[in-house]
Order: structure tokens, then sequence, then C-alpha cells
């Protein structure tokens, strides 16, 4: 029952096939692959129209494809906004001979413009003909469907006999309370609609839901699980552990892609009277603009951990706190049972901030929850990319 | 019963004398003035030690002096920390041959460092003696607890036959749950405490807790209203809008001098069901990452307005939305209905988002509830300040 992670991204899974292509910052990416589907959305009151179609289309349980443009979010654009989404869900049924209720839709980019629904019929037609159930297909649609993201986000995973494979976008306007901007996350494993409904949401609650990249909740927000039942049936735990596995590491790969990431901050909140509150302390944590600027500038300025903590609404006590900062390699402890420890290496704590993988290390000492939560710094570079996006 | 705005500043209002100096970017200010007091707090969880003393000090409902210091907020410094504050407050007292319980104590700056009790000790002892009550007195005060503050924040203004004067500061770390940064405000009406609680807190509410800098809430936030009584009596109705005035001037001064910024932003929330939903929306709008960024670009993206809308947490209908965007001298309108208003000139949205002063307004069409908030753009040099601090 042990995971090993392998190559091919969503098409290692028995029973898929895609393509993507991208020009000028507009991609479009095509998953095929019937199966029961399950899937998890943003919590923001504005929701993009192809999420509400996607919603609607999930409800019979399965889909047959999933369609995804970049450059282009499609939310806030009224009727006109949901008749494109559902043009591209026909588009799909068309050349697909499938029911197009059964096409997943998504989309990101900005908010409040119409598709350039011409374009996305151009690329279609060059893509459609083109799937396939190889590891470049998968590579093709993660960068396909990526917008400010730097690098792709991707991965597969054998778990007893089954695979499971994902390919996930988000950088920017990320603070998900469901899915994270994109995921799409496919299994070969024989198991019913309801298990995979209460593994996609422990899943996501453990990892899209703990990143925070700016604190911005996109409206596009979506976290897609589709089980072909291709290969063997597994057990719930193990198929647990495997999907955890697989959100986990897409969410590291999310937050270390910030834009204008320079470093991955993860903080683990241990001792905290309830996991929500475990939860809510990781999250500030890594949320604060502040804690982001000093780890950016290579500033142990704990002082401001302390002020996110503080900021979390959780039930702590400021005299129980242990606080440490690492690098992965390297700890240094700043507070201890809420006491400052004043004897510290000037060295080891250059060497810690200088790490590109900054762990901040809570122990809230009430308790014995505990919480993992994924951000990076900010810099100059984030500033630069969000004031110029739209122009 | 007219608002008139005075020189002076806190110096403007009878039986207050004051002074301040800064020296390598450590001041102290000392407010002398014997009055009724009220105060409101932080709402982080972690309070610093001067703040619970204060708190403490203020339970008899009067106070005789406010001794503030800047460049070290005496914050998460356990008990050394409120044996520090204590003896501030104990200097004065035996300086001013006044109770030490009847002196407010605040202290602003880095988190987590103890006091430099030697420093402080001498900089009184230049003080004390130099407190007047003066225009230069009261600017020497708010220049003296500012801290990456830019500019100071002062205002006196004349109403009936009573005074109210303030000084402030606050620039970064800002997301007041209770009082900004910190805000003395002193006015000589007779008035009893209970009036002067209800006052501030409505006024606090008004004007301060519609402030985000940079959504993190400081663990030393704090707005202390002193009343000599040494003018005559008002009326509570009048005294209040006078007091809404303070701090809401204030309050844009503190937003004006975010961190880095180059833009004021006020965003201006109409048609909400409730006031707490409207609340909500228009802080949510000066609270986004994204869209400060925009603002700082000048780029009308106001998707991500839409986005933040969403975010509130509020009662809202995406088809109701009406948005609007202005300089202060022109609008441009984006959504009307919840519809995209597709024709509009690139002249005017170039001149709008050109101007130093932007205002958002938004009606949710659900209500008729109204708040305003205000903020500023994000910048570069808002990472370079927070990058750099402790070092």
């Amino acid at each position: 029952m042990g995971i090993k992670q392998i190559e091919g991204g969503i098409c290692a899974v028995d029973g898929i096939k895609a393509w993507g292509l991208k020009e000028d910052g507009k991609g479009l990416a095509l998953i095929v692959g019937v199966g029961d589907a399950v899937g998890v959305f943003t919590d923001n009151n504005i929701k993009a129209a192809p999420l509400r179609l996607t919603m609607e289309n999930l409800e019979a349980g399965r889909i047959s494809a999933t369609i995804v443009n970049s450059g282009n979010a499609n939310s806030y654009t009224g009727n006109k906004g949901v008749m494109n989404a559902r043009y591209m869900a026909n588009m799909v049924g068309d050349a697909l001979s499938i029911d197009p209720r059964s096409v997943a839709v998504a989309s990101t980019g900005i908010i409040g413009k119409q598709l350039d629904i011409p374009k996305i019929e151009r690329q279609f037609n060059d893509l459609f003909t083109c799937i396939e159930k190889t590891p470049v297909a998968s590579d093709a649609c993660a960068k396909a469907i990526m917008t400010t993201d730097k690098m792709k986000k991707e991965i597969a995973i054998e778990l007893d006999n089954v695979h499971i494979g994902a390919i996930a976008k988000g950088s920017g306007m990320i603070e998900p309370r469901m899915g994270t901007m994109l995921a799409f996350i496919y299994t070969d494993a024989k198991i019913d609609t309801d298990t995979l409904k209460r593994c996609l949401k422990s899943a996501v609650d453990k990892s899209f839901n703990m990143v925070v990249v700016d604190g911005d909740t996109s409206t596009n927000d979506m976290a897609l699980l589709v089980a072909t039942g291709r290969n063997g049936e597994i057990e719930e735990s193990i198929f647990q552990k495997g999907l955890d596995f697989v959100c986990t590491r897409l969410a590291r790969m999310i937050a270390k892609d910030g834009e204008g990431a320079t470093k991955l901050i993860t903080s683990r909140v241990t001792g905290a009277k309830s996991e929500e509150d475990a939860r809510k302390v990781a999250k500030a944590i890594v949320r604060s603009n502040l804690v982001k600027c000093a780890i950016y500038g290579e500033d142990a300025n704990w002082g401001r951990v302390i002020c996110a903590i503080g900021n979390a609404s959780a039930d702590i006590d400021p005299n129980k706190i242990y606080l440490r900062i690492g690098n992965g390699e390297e700890l240094v402890g700043f507070v201890e049972g809420g006491t400052i420890i004043e004897m510290r290496s000037p060295d080891a704590i250059k060497r810690v901030m200088n790490g590109k993988t900054i762990l901040i290390g809570v122990d809230l000492g009430m308790g014995k929850s505990s919480a993992v939560a994924w951000g990076c710094d900010m810099t100059e570079e984030y500033v630069k990319i969000n004031a110029e996006y739209s122009t």
C-alpha cells in the first residue's frame, strides 16, 4: 500500500486521454474519460458561469470530458457568460458525440470579460483530434491551463493497483475556500460517488484549503475528481491517503509558485485545542502580508508571527506559545512557553532565514490538534505582476 | 453648531499641555491634562503590556496624563514588559506628582523586544519640563509617535464653544478592529463617561475600524478619548458629529499614509441589506491585495472589486450590483444592475485611474444601508519597507 510517484500526470490513469495548447496567453485543455465525478467549488458569493454549469452537470454524478480555457475567467459575465460556457460544453459534446451535460467546463483568467468564442472554437478544432494517453498530453494540458503560473503543476501516483493523476493551476488570487484555482484529479480506481465525495472533501480541506498566496478567494476555484473505475477496487482509507498525497503536493506547488514568490512557507501548528483552531492559526500566519514581507527580506521578525497568531480568533494563551523557525535542515527557537529565547545564534538565524523553504513551527500548548498551511513570501514582483495584469 | 477646523491639535483643548521628542527612530510623547477618559483597544488576542496596563488604569474612568513611546511596541514581552509599562507610569507619576494609576501608557514599534528603559528615562527627563499648551507642542507629540508614518496625523476642531483635538499614528500593520494603531483624542467639553464611551465606540466604528492598510491587526491598537470638562456642556448628538469628523479625518490620514502608498482609496457601499453587510463589503474591497495592486498600476481591473464583493460574506445578488470608479471629479460606470457597461471612454478611465484619490462606489441594490471604508494602494515600496523592518 505504499505510494509510488510515477510519470504521466492525468494520463497515468487508465481510461484518460488529453491534449492542450496555448497561444498568446490563451490556453485550452481537453481531458476525455468517462467516470463518476465529484467536485468542490469556491465559497465566493459570486461564482463564475462555467462553475455554475459544471455544478449543474455534476448532479448526475458522471462526466465524460472536461474542457478548460485559460486567460479569461468567464466570471461576472451575465447570461452571455452562461451561454458561452454552455457553448463550450456543446462544442465538446458534438465533437466527441457525447451528452453535453456530461462535460465539465472550467475557466481561469480575468474577471468581467466575455470569452472570445471564435478563438476557443478554432483552438478546439486543432485540439480534439490530438488527444492521446501519453505523458506529453498531460504535460500539454498542465501547461495550457497556466496563467501567471511559472511552473506546471502535475502529479501521478501508483497505489495498490490503481492510479491517481492530477493537474492544477494557481498562482494569484489564492486563498481557496474550496478547491484551488483549478485542480483536475483522475483515478482509475473503482469507487462509489459517496466515497469519492467524502475523500475529496477531506483531501481538499487538508491541502488546497490550507494554501494562501494573497488572501483573495477567486470566483473560479474548483477541484474535480473523476474515477474511471477501469482498475480494481480499493479501500477508502488507502485511497484517501493517496488522494491526500496528491492534493497536498499540488497545494505545495501552488504555494511555491505564488505570484512573485521566492520562498515556500510552511506553517505547522501543533498543540491546538481543536483542529479548527489549528487551521485558523496556521492560515493566519501564511496570510499575513507582514510575515510574508519579512520572510522575503530574510528578516527574523518573529513578532509578526505572534501578531498573526493573536489575530486568528482561536483559543490561545500567549504564555504557552512555542515558536521555532527552520529551513528544513536547521531550526531556531524564538519563543518557549511564552518566554522570548534571548540566547540565539545570529549565524544560525541567518542560515535559516536564507533557506528557500521556510518552516514556521508553532505549538500552542492548549491541546492535541494540529494543522499545516502553505504560503509564499511577498515580493515587489507580486505587486508588479498585479499592477499590470489587465493592461 | 458648525464644525470649524482650527490649529493646535491636542493643545487646542483647554486643560491640555504636551511635548514630544525623537532621536534615532525612538520617540517619546507626554500629554498632561486631567479628565474623564474612555478607550477602545485591539481585538487581537495578544495585547501589548502598555495596553493591558492602560485598560486597567481606565477602570477608574479618569486619567491625568498619557505617555507614549515609539520604536518599540512593548508587546509579547512577558512580565518584564508589564513591569516596564508600569515603570513608565511611575516615572510620569513621580515627575508630575500624580497617581501613577491615572497615567495611560502606549507603545508602538517592533513586537517582542524589551524596552530600552534607561533611554526612555533620559528622554523623559528632557521632556517633562518642556510641556506647554501650544500648537508646536501638539506638533512635537504627533511627530514623536510616528514610526513608518510619513506624515503626522493631527487635527483640532471647534464645535459650539468646545474643542476636540487629536493626534494619531499608523501606517502599517493596519486593520484596526478597535482603535487604530494609536489615537489620542482630547476635548474640553463637559460630558459624562457613559456618553463618552458611547460616542467613542460609535465614532471608532465609522472611522478607524473602517481603515485597512494591510489587513494585519496590531497588538497595540488603541484610541483614547479624554474630556477635561474645562468648557461647557454639549448635546451628545452634536458632540458625536464633531467626534465623527475628527476620527474620520484621522482615519483617512492613516489610509493615505499607508506604508508605501501612492493613492488613497475610498470605497463607498450603498444599498446594502444591513449596515454590517455594507461594512463587510466596503472593507473587503480596500482589503484586497489585488484591488490595491491594480489601483497602484492604474489598471481599471474592476473584476477584482467584484471578486472582493463576493468574498465579503454579505448578502448580495450578483445581478443587482452597480459599480463605479471615480477620482473625486469624474466617475466611470463599469457595472449597472449586474450588467457590464461595454461602452466606456478609455480616456475617462485613464483620467479616473490616474487620480490620487480613488473612489470605488458600489450599490448592492439589496436595501438601504451604507458604509465607507478607506485604504491605500499596494506598491513595491510596501514590500521593501516590510522586508527590511527589523534589520
